[in-house]
C-alpha cells in the first residue's frame, strides 16, 4: 500500500537535526535543520527536536496533525529496533531514549493507525538513495553517511537488510587497520569510523601539525585547507579516502554490491576524498564481479536521509519490516 | 514446492570433489569424494567428476537417471551465475567452464523440467547449515568454508543473498591487513584468504622455519604439529585465527549476523584456530548488537556443502532465485 497525505520526516545525527514534511512521492514540501546541541540532557535535546518539528509542520501548513499519514525518522545508531529506543554513539545525551514512543505520543496522539517508524539514520539514507537517488533501479546498494560518524544501510537482492537486531549496515565498524589504527568510539581498534569520521580526521591532522591546538576546528575547515593545497590537510583527506576505499572493497567483496552512495558532510569534499577512495577500492576489488561496483556521491545530497524516512512510511512495504 | 525423489548433489572445491545422492529431507543416501586432480585440463577434470557421479548413482541404486528430481552443485567461485559458467580461483583447469550445461546434458538429457542448479560452494554450505545445521531457525547466518580457499555464503533476514552477480558471500576477500598482508590469489593485498587459506598458512610457517623446504606439506600437517606444541606451527594457527576473527567481526558489524558457521578442513583444528579467532572477534565487535554473534564449527561438518546443494533443489523456493 502506498500512503497518501504528508509525512513528517526526521534525520537525527551527531552533527545536525534535520526535519521536513514530505509528499507521498517523496518530494520535500519544506525542510529545516539545526546543529545537534552538545552538553545537553535528554529532555533538552528532545525539546530542540520538538521545536524543529513544530516549525516545519507550521511552514508546511500542517495545522491538523491528524492529516499526517505517518512519521518517518532516521537516527544515529545503535538502537533497539523496531522499538525505537535510541543510543546514538555520537549523541551521549540519549541512551535508550524512547524516541519512537515520544514522537507517537506528541504528534499522532493515541492513533495506532498512523505509523511512526524509527530506523538507523544511514539505513534511511540508503532507502532514500535506493528509492529516489543513485541506487534507483539497482538491487544491491550500500548507502553511507560520512560525517561525525560513519554509518550505512544495505539493500541486497532488492530487500532492505535489517539483520538480527535492525543494526545491519554498520560499515563504520568494518575493520581497516587492526594493527596500527586509532581507538574507535565503540572501543575497538582500527574501525573505519575511527579514521574517517570528521573528528577523527581533524584529530589526526592536528596531531600532525595542522592548526595545532586550535579549538573547534572541523572537517569542513580541513577540507577547505586541503583544497588550498595544505600538505597535512591533503594527507588527512587521503588517509580517510583510503580507509573508505578499503572498507567499501570489503563490503563489495562480501555483498556483491552494485552501487555505493555516499552522503554526509565529508562526501562534499569531492576529489580530495573520492580519488584516494577509488584508488584503494580498485586495489582491493580484484575479482571481476567486484570491479563492477560504482561509488558515487548521494544523488539526493543532504536530503537522502529525509527522503528515506519518507520511504519508511510511503513505501513501507518495501523498506520497513519492523512491525 | 518441495521436490520428492533423489537428488544428485555435488561439492567442487580446490581440495576435493565430493558427490552424493540425497533424499528430499536432506539426508545423504550415499556420498564419496576424491582429491581434486591437479595439472589436468578442463576435460580431464570433467571426466574425474563424471566418474565420481556415476559411482555414487550406482551405489545409491539410481539406475534410471529419469528418477532424479534434480542436480544441486556447489563449486568454488567466482562464476557466472545463474548460468553456471565456473572459473574457480583454486582450480585453474576450469575457466568459464559450462558446468551447469554439462551436468544437464550428461545426467538429465533434454528434460527441462528437471532443475540443475550450480551455485558457489560456500553459498551451498551456508544454505546447508541454515537448512539443517548450525543456522537452523536463525535468520542471519554466514556460512564459511576455510580450506584451500576461504569462501562464504550469506543468509540475511532469512533470505539467501545472491548480490548483483550471484557472488555475495566472498568473505575470503574481506581485507584484514591492507598494509603488510600477503598477496592474495585474486591479486589484492591483505585479503583474509591470503592469510587463512591452507597453502597461505603453510607458506608462512615454512618461511618462518617450520619444515623448511619440505615439499607437499599441508595445513593438516601444520595443525598436527601445532597440536604437538610446535612454536611456529602454533603461531601460524594463531595468525590465521586472528585474521578470521577480524574478517568475521567486519562481516558481523556490517550485516548484524547471528551465527557464523565454519566448515572446511581448517575448521577441524579446533581450539588452535577457534581460540585466537574468538579473541580477535571479541576485540573488534564492541557494539552491543555485534557481541551477540556466535561462531561455531559447521554442524553438518564436511557434508554441509552437499546438504546445501540438495537444499537448492528440494527447497529451492527458499534458497534459489536464479531462474
Amino acid at each position: 500500500m502506498t500512503r497518501r497525505g504528508p509525512v513528517l520526516v526526521i534525520d537525527i545525527g551527531g552533527t545536525k537535526l534535520a526535519a521536513g514534511v514530505a509528499e507521498s512521492g517523496g518530494r520535500l514540501i519544506t525542510w529545516s535543520q539545526v546543529p545537534t546541541p552538545r552538553d545537553v540532557d535528554a529532555e533538552q535535546l528532545w525539546r530542540t527536536l520538538e521545536s524543529l518539528l513544530l516549525q516545519v509542520l507550521t511552514v508546511a501548513k500542517v495545522d491538523d496533525f491528524n492529516s499526517l499519514s505517518g512519521i518517518g525518522c532516521g537516527c544515529g545508531g545503535p538502537m533497539e529496533w523496531p522499538a525505537g529506543l535510541v543510543s546514538p554513539l555520537n549523541i551521549p545525551a540519549w541512551r535508550d531514549f524512547p524516541l519512537r514512543d515520544r514522537l507517537a505520543a506528541r504528534f499522532v496522539g493515541g492513533r495506532s493507525d498512523v505509523p511512526v517508524r524509527v530506523h538507523n539514520d544511514a539505513v534511511c539514507m540508503a532507502a532514500g538513495e535506493h528509492w529516489r537517488g543513485a541506487g534507483r533501479g539497482r538491487r544491491n546498494v550500500l548507502g553511507m553517511v560520512v560525517s561525525t560518524g560513519v554509518g550505512g544501510g544495505l539493500i541486497l537482492d532488492n530487500h532492505l537488510i535489517n539483520g538480527m537486531s535492525g543494526n545491519a549496515g554498520h560499515i563504520g565498524h568494518v575493520v581497516v587497520d587492526p594493527d596500527d589504527g586509532p581507538l574507535c568510539v565503540c572501543g575497538a581498534i582500527g574501525c573505519l569510523e575511527a579514521i574517517a569520521r570528521g573528528p577523527g580526521l581533524t584529530a589526526w591532522a592536528q596531531n600532525e601539525g595542522w592548526r595545532p591546538g586550535q579549538p573547534g576546528v572541523t572537517a569542513k575547515d580541513l577540507a577547505g585547507d586541503a583544497a588550498q593545497g595544505h600538505g597535512i590537510a591533503r594527507a588527512a583527506m587521503r588517509r580517510a579516502g583510503r580507509a573508505l576505499g578499503i572498507a567499501i572493497a570489503s563490503a563489495t567483496n562480501l555483498c556483491d554490491l552494485e552501487v555505493v552512495s555516499i552522503g554526509g558532510g565529508l562526501s562534499q569534499a569531492g576529489a580530495l576524498i573520492f580519488d584516494p577512495l577509488q584508488e584503494s577500492l580498485a586495489a582491493h576489488t580484484m575479482l571481476d564481479f567486484a570491479r563492477e561496483v560504482r561509488v558515487v556521491p548521494a544523488a539526493l545530497g543532504q536530503h537522502a536521509g529525509l527522503v528515506g524516512a519518507a520511504a519508511m512510511i510511503v513505501v513501507g512495504h518495501k523498506y520497513w519490516t519492523g512491525d
